[in-house]
């Protein structure tokens, strides 16, 4: 390591010093003292920078196990027959999303200088040369990247067990690769017409939306555009039944719910605390040693509360509503209160986090007693969810952002929460926030589900969906506890052990005799 | 980024320097050259912060992952009947723990300045006005709080498949808001005291109890706690014959187990080595370049060493006791040897980690036949894992803390280990520990099991229990392989494609046909 | 926390200045300025050594997750009835991998000053004297742990469902303890003679092979190793049928696959972008801000994209192949791209790494093929997947590695890939590495094997074999979903909730009846 950035030998100094009358002298003592002053800044710069990439690099890590934490919620929330199919998806949501954001998404999202609409500065395509002059670095793409695949994978909840996997490919590319780019550019890039973050100063109602994490950029636009795809499909064959009443397609592992919510909420500390992007940074040169660094914490504070409440409240209301203690409520409540808390959580107080995860409870089981009475069938809750918590995560923020906070965070005496005293400029721009959203991914997303439809592209064909996906278009079932010798316990028995087919050969797909 | 700390212009330096025989002109480059050192100093100041909270908060969300890790071993170690249930208390001890450990938790454990006996300092309390002038920050009040859902969590473990839901609700409550925060401050707090971090010196026998990652404080909190629970319930029925013999009740996943415990194993280098707190603190200035990052380090290599040779010694004694070779047997002498090290694994040398995990399994294995001959039934071996080898480890600390790491981690001349030549003074503190905190859990846990028992709180009907915890109180079987369209390959198939009620109907509870 | 590494008085240095024609007075001005600036050089240190020392220890925990990651991806791989016994082998390469690697496996690889053979500087057995003036600390020994159980595990998997649990102890011990710290020693470390990292600048060819992470080192060593273990054991019963056809023996849990293969990916980022081993380090004086935190980052991003490639890839041409969307396929995909890049990731543009992952889904899909024309069973393809693609990797490094990171990575003007104009002195070393490789494992496990064969000690009966490992070694099925009580359904049900033996009873291996 290169640690030895001087070394400062006090007899020489003297010497030069001694003599400092003379001018020769005193240049040689000035510039040995500023070599030493400046290889010093320079190397605490060198530490600022490993420093905060150290803290981003992480974020992201733990961004990106939120993609395997909707896996194994995705999956353990369907029927057995249709977990390679959504876990698939889910691989996909990450793979295909790596690709398209890498050629195209993360441009259109950050490509600086741009537009209020849209980035496009060349450089950033295929990262063609970024991260030079960027002001960012790679562990800002991965971060976003890892963000960008958290929207579809949302979607993907909404549309799971009778969507065509063809379907799934072409609405995901566009939704990460365009859609969710675009908002988040609006949203989060130094131009963007709506950003709290504008360079210029020119801010939507002198504010701009205060999405801090994306309750909106990801949440609402992942749940909106499920919401859609969920309504072209129509409920899943057995959904609702003759007499229109709700029948539970429960889930084939709560073990596998409860392993992606905890995953998810491991994940959301990357997700939170780690779209300050950096932490060394001081915020009051008055006040010693307060920074970045007890914002990061009070953010991941923010939003465990938040989390926790709504999970409690939702644990103990649907105890009244439903009659028993249903751990998959409490996964759901959880994931509601992270959704809602993930706009406001760095301008809040922890008390008000608690208010938050109250109130998204509610929002969820509200959202859930409108899509039961209008025959909306979403098998992951997701629109619900992401959609309705993320929206009143956005209104939450109007009305109860800090100024302190405000002000540190996004640099500036701006507005702040309504209820705190700050006006409804705020509240404003985050009410236009959930508008735009919803209106973008409709008049995007709504064309696009409702095109596949026309095509004969979106849904499943009934037989497929009754046999389930994973023996008809994936291979096989996902799980085989009974030995595969034994094959009079399945009727698919017979199929477990089969025959590969040699390459190339001609009829690969299983005949399906269920 | 604010790197830019200083500019340093060696030609106005000069200037000022050549003519320092002037005292005015000697002032403003002595104001110079202190400006520039000022800054470098405050940014060395914001750095040391950035570094420490980054490392505290990464930390804190592996000890996290623990609550995941401990969520997969119990549900895979209960029937498949009870899965819904381990996995929802597993939840609701990290939710309901953190609204406690927020209202009042932190405040009795780390309020400060406050008396030896418990924390109290108003501005802890729901952390009304902490961190501001706390000496600590949100990072320490969110690594507090995974730890204190350790404790319940393992306490949970013992008492499974048997307890009721509201009695699960209650003790939780009361052990994570209350019984171990008070022990935390006793060796945890500068107040605490028995605690070798008191900031007065007023050391217990000289020396204070070295418990640095919670052997005591977490590990034997939770399992003694859990052993009066399992004590006062009694065993699961059908756990021991009419004849008396123990009839093993195999949990329903060992995949789930052996995940879980791998997660456990993860965590615990955010439990045991991000106990320091800090990672930016030199040791010692006569030896260039030595400080707390190698502690660390080495404390995340005692931890793996305990642990492995505690699961190595499990393996080729159990295959000599059971006749094979067993996964779960060596998971739990895994993690045995993890809770034994937890105590010293920052004061021990490397070699001594292995005796450690060595015994912890003897320890283990000695407990469980113990357990065996008194028909304890725990279905999680958590008193005799957590309690036994948590108790093993304080000893253990007492015996083998060497004296230079002591000094180093606890500052100042201080006693260590009997074994190394540092008297009985540090082992008379760990015995004491281990004494006030089975005396403390037993006054506090016990009378609660008990009172709850008396009032029929405690233990479900024996119906139930035969049933299964989840069909009765959860809302329906945690698992579906077979498609509910399927009903005939399960008793309960009737009810898994079950029509929900609507909401507020009256009789949401599914009826029991098993 | 130390944070106040300085006070300037200006008055007093004032003092200093002004008289400071005065010898005297001008030592005590030099001495107060150099005291400053060495308190605050002194700092900068310690902060170097945190940040990196962070860093790495982060970057070994996400290392040592793959271990859980290999774990559920080969529980999911295997039969139901092999998963206890699969699980148990995966700890065992992290707990005996610790003690051995502990005891001699890091003084094999990395005790200096040694030879290029092999490393064998007393200090380093059992840390005996490590880290004291080693130059590297405890966060490096844990971050080689982790690899080097990463190579057993690879193995494990090629061998998995017929292997006898004591020929696993053998192999998996002499792979850890010496024939991977060998490899690691000629290829990183500063003795080695292959080490591109070679402190004397004797590199081979000029160059030395480039294997950053270890798609040689690591996944070459655990795929060749396999490669010889299957050969010699050969194929399952059942995997090819009487007239030679390959009929697929699935794996018993797709969920667990995906939950490995994710975990994988997570770890991987700690695998790769953590081989740096630091992270605070500038490259380019003249070029502003510009250190090996970007180059971290663009490793990260390296990896990413050449894994999705690789994912992607396989999706569409497997579904060309054997007409489904598969998601083990796919899964392996991923791996495989990964496993290629490993090699060359910190050193090549995020183009050329598509190209990498591009090129590693048809290597793996022609190994497959391969294997399954001269009847080679594997049932992870670890040895396809590891070696195969581990194998291009090396081969793309020598090809695509470009002059500026090559330069910036290894230091000093060398050789670099021939495809950017680099010559083919790096290919030729890359190609030196494979062969070395492949002979080395070769003539140290292909024996090791074939003895174990020969004294009866490698491959299970027969009848085991039909009934499964877990039934008739490892104590019981690994999975119970009906209760115990209803022994009726499984074949084994009056095995599940059998008697405990008392211990040191005689009897305890529980009788198969199937």
């Amino acid at each position: 390591m290169d640690t030895a950035t001087t070394s400062c030998s006090s007899i020489d100094l003297a010497a030069l010093l001694s003599s400092s009358s003379n001018s020769t002298s005193s240049l040689a003592a000035a510039a040995f003292l500023c070599s030493q002053i400046s290889n010093i800044s320079n190397k605490l710069s060198d530490t600022t920078y490993a420093v905060d990439n150290t803290y981003l690099l992480f974020s992201a890590y733990l961004a990106f196990a939120m993609q395997l934490g909707f896996a194994m919620l995705c999956a353990g929330s369907v029927r057995a027959k249709n977990t390679m199919n959504i876990m698939l998806t889910n691989v996909l949501d990450a793979a295909a999303g790596a690709i398209s954001y890498y050629l195209f998404g993360f441009a259109f999202a950050f490509g600086t200088p741009s537009n209020g609409f849209i980035g496009r500065h060349h450089s950033f395509f295929a990262l063609s040369s970024y991260p030079e002059n960027s002001g960012s670095d790679f562990s800002f793409f991965l971060y976003q990247w890892a963000f960008a695949i958290a929207a579809a994978g949302i979607t993907s909840g909404s549309i799971a067990e009778r969507t065509q996997f063809v379907a799934y490919l072409i609405y995901s590319t566009f939704l990460t690769g365009f859609v969710y780019p675009t908002v988040s550019h609006w949203f989060w890039s130094t131009d963007g017409w709506a950003s709290a973050s504008r360079s210029d100063n020119n801010l939507l109602f002198g504010s701009g939306a205060i999405d801090f994490a994306g309750s909106g950029v990801v949440h609402m636009v992942g749940g909106i555009a499920g919401l859609w795809g969920a309504l072209v499909e129509g409920p899943r064959i057995g959904r609702f039944d003759r007499s229109g009443r709700s029948v539970a397609l429960r889930g084939h592992s709560a073990s596998l719910v409860v392993l992606g919510t905890f995953l998810l909420w491991f994940g959301w500390y990357g997700f939170n605390p780690g779209s300050f992007l950096t932490i060394l940074k001081g915020y009051d040169k008055s006040r010693p040693y307060y920074g970045q660094w007890s914002a990061v914490g009070r953010t991941a504070v923010t939003t465990t509360l938040s989390g926790c409440t709504s999970a409690l409240t939702t644990l103990f209301s649907r105890r009244l509503l439903a009659g028993h203690w249903n751990v998959i409520d409490v996964c759901n409540g959880l994931l509601g209160g992270f959704a809602a808390i993930t706009s406001g959580c760095a301008v809040v107080e922890p008390w008000a986090a608690i208010v938050c995860g109250f109130v998204a409870s509610w929002v969820l089981i509200g959202f859930n007693l409108l899509a039961k009475k209008y025959k909306y069938d979403d098998p992951l809750e997701a629109a619900q969810l992401h959609g309705g918590c993320g929206g009143w995560g956005l209104v939450f923020t109007g009305l109860f952002a800090t100024k302190r906070y405000v002000n540190e965070v996004y640099i500036g005496d701006r507005p702040y929460g309504l209820l705190m005293g700050g006006g409804g400029k705020l509240l404003a721009a985050q009410i236009v926030q959930i508008i735009v959203i919803v209106g973008w991914v409709t008049v995007t997303m709504g064309p696009l589900f409702y095109g596949l439809h026309k095509m004969n592209l979106l849904r499943i064909s009934a037989e497929d969906e009754m046999a389930g996906m994973d023996m008809t278009r994936h291979g096989g079932f996902a799980y085989a506890y009974n030995d595969e010798d034994d094959v009079s316990t399945k009727p698919w028995g017979h199929l477990a052990g089969k025959v590969e087919p040699t390459s190339r050969s001609s009829t690969p797909t299983p005949t399906l005799t269920v």
